[in-house]
């Protein structure tokens, strides 16, 4: 039977016992932020589990990176500390357990409501980068943008590519996302369209947490680079198309991105995840000796977007897809991005990219799902092509195990109309 | 007669009372940063004069911004606020005024030689971004990677194209650089290059540092934009042309850019630079309203580039160019930079792009000069077609007024083997 919580976890529970997830919260709007896990319905504050010098292992009694407001001091400490914080907080939490159970004050001061809560950004993000890693995904826009003959780039199959992108745009879930304004794609000889965008867009992601990272001009190895994975969350990499069309060429997307991205509150670690890991898809070339890995892993994550258009009461299921639909893994991402010395720090986030799977119903765009804009999306009776204001966005995701969910919350967020 | 300092500030100084550019340096290794300004050969301790009470104006008497290890407090209160204290510095240094002067102990606790001490960045930079602005360049490069009929795409006179960079390899000048290893292009069938790049080049820029910023989806107006511009530094966006030619397409430079940008230690305020400001380049087309400012600025900024060959004793001058050869101004890179709605934050960093003339003598880059490997350069006796190890590169920029200069001194960096 599986390890069961003193606090009750109803069976749809996104965080049960398995589960525990790192993220923070606000006890009051004025409060500095706290660090916690989630535990059904209860956010665990993790200021007063180190406060009650609960986390007494050797790594971790010595150190007060529990009392900070941000996990980053915890990234840094690297998986000795993050799996002697999961056995702390997996046995204190068990039923098995009295230290937590039967202490009425400390349950008290450190199991709040996750409802009467505000949660916030739990890093402190220095880098942002977002890959390119699903081969459905490349090939469906690369077909729009470029025509089949040109879709998926010679250099995509030898390298996960990836670009910069913008680390001060990104919100926590259920922040209301601006229209963004901004030059579109001109049609013929005439000037580019200037004003709201025409064509936003949502992208289904998710996104690694960096731990530890390397030092500048030092590589870490394919081998390694687990070790250097703290957790995953998912991710709204919010796109306008028009603008994106328009500015990419010869230097990327820009604009057209870094409006806003929404991620989830809640990080989900590798350990937890680790029951859920799956094989990776064979790779074809052979990739170069500095991305071949001894095992090439994937995780068994469902994921799923529903719109809520404007105005209706009921959300409506636009894309079911799994983070396996990834070509290129985690741990390939982060030597590629390592292998020219460039360093990585504690609480930097790496997208996957967009997660199409290979049936329409997995496209993880409206890009997609639309054929930009071709083929309106039927919703509760409605149509897009792309969103409108007022439209909700809703990810979720979740690895279903025997008797427990191992699960990411919701990545939501609204679109309001262009301000000034 | 022009203001000056009871300093003794040599003619050819940078560093003269008419400049006092803002940085920071440690006394010991093992110290914490203080933020300092420079005058001659020496730095002034701000942390001492705020200490001392002399940051007496309306704005600054009540702030600890000059007590931070990082400028960005001081960044976040704007240009009243650096009004107030270039006013307050340049009091205090002059030499009519005895507060400092004549206060042997504040002067022994206050003025350091800079050539005892460590100069460190000044700004705790969230998000860098790099801009495309020298109409030059871009038509050099696009020649070289596309060919003459393609060299500058459409979008380019409509909008400042730019690309998120990399913050977390950003370094002071003196830094060493280790040479990116990654793919390069491959040649018609065969797979890609693998190792040490081959072609590792240097990038003449400036970069402006921002101010307050915005909040996320608003924008900042053209008109408006100075005002957010704290100052300006110099840089070298370090770029190996074989990792950038292979990954570029469709995301842009990712690699080939991350694996170390240089930036000076000085911060060179945009009042000091008012007195050498002149007009920008007429624009044609003329630019859509929102990038069609009332005054379109430019600053006339001599900038040369040096190579120091590996081995030798003597430096060798391969580029005079001027910050004047910009084509999109800093403050149409502002607006077009918020008009999406993303937020710019104190301390970000907006390199300008590579800074080229239009004569061979001013290109900005080795790609350009050699055009792309095919006329190596001359230097002392030796040729290059792109860097080699143990070869240093140094910038330096300079405004000359009557009598003194406001100089930014050097970003200077030398190539090291890769490393593992
Ligand atoms: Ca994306
Ligand atoms: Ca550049
Ligand atoms: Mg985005
Ligand atoms: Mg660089
Ligand atoms: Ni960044």
């Amino acid at each position: 039977m599986a390890l069961e919580s003193f606090i009750q976890v109803l069976p749809d529970s996104h965080f049960s016992i398995q589960n525990l997830p790192y993220g923070a919260f606000k006890p009051q709007p004025t409060a500095s932020a706290r660090l916690a896990t989630a535990i059904g319905d209860y956010v665990l504050d993790l200021s007063e589990i180190a406060k009650a010098g609960l986390f007494n292992g050797p790594v971790l009694s010595s150190s007060d990176c529990f009392l900070q407001p941000t996990l980053n001091n915890f990234l840094a400490l690297g998986r000795p500390a993050w799996k002697e914080a999961r056995s702390t907080l997996q046995k204190l939490l068990s039923s098995s357990e009295p230290t937590l159970r039967d202490n009425a004050d400390l349950r008290q001061k450190s199991l709040v409501p996750m409802s009467t809560v505000e949660l916030v950004i739990p890093i402190e993000i220095g880098d942002y980068t977002d890959f390119y890693s699903s081969m459905h995904h490349a090939k469906n826009c690369g077909t729009i943008f470029r025509g089949p003959q040109n879709a998926i780039p010679p250099n995509w199959f030898h390298l996960p590519i990836a670009y910069h992108g913008r680390a001060s745009s990104i919100v926590i879930s259920g922040t209301d996302i601006n229209r963004p304004r901004g030059q579109g794609h001109p049609t013929g000889q005439s000037p580019p369209y200037f004003g709201p965008s025409l064509k936003l867009d949502f992208e289904l992601e998710m996104a690694a947490v960096v731990g530890p990272g390397n030092e500048l001009g030092k590589s870490i190895d394919v081998n390694e680079a687990a070790d250097h994975i703290f957790g995953l969350l998912l991710m709204n990499d919010w796109s306008a198309r028009d603008i994106q069309a328009w500015e990419y060429v010869p230097l990327g997307p820009f604009l057209g991105k870094s409006f806003g991205t929404t991620i989830s509150p809640w990080i989900v670690t590798l350990d937890a995840l680790e029951p859920f890991s799956c094989d990776a898809p064979k790779q074809d070339p052979h990739p170069l000796p500095y991305l071949a890995e001894k095992i090439s892993k994937n995780y068994d994550i469902e994921l799923e977007v529903q719109i809520k258009p404007s105005g209706q009461k009921d959300s409506c299921v636009v894309t079911r897809s799994n983070f396996k639909n990834l070509y290129w893994t985690l741990t390939q991402q982060i030597a590629h991005h390592t292998i020219n010395g460039c360093n990585l720090r504690p609480g930097d986030l790496l997208g996957t990219g967009t997660i199409s799977g290979p049936e329409p119903e997995s496209f993880g765009c409206m890009l997609e799902h639309t054929w930009n804009g071709q083929k309106p999306l039927q919703l509760n009776g409605t149509t897009r092509k792309f969103l409108e204001d007022g439209d909700e966005v809703i990810i979720t995701g979740c690895c279903k195990g025997d008797g427990y969910n191992v699960g990411f919350g919701t990545c939501a967020g609204k679109v309001l109309p262009s301000r000034d």
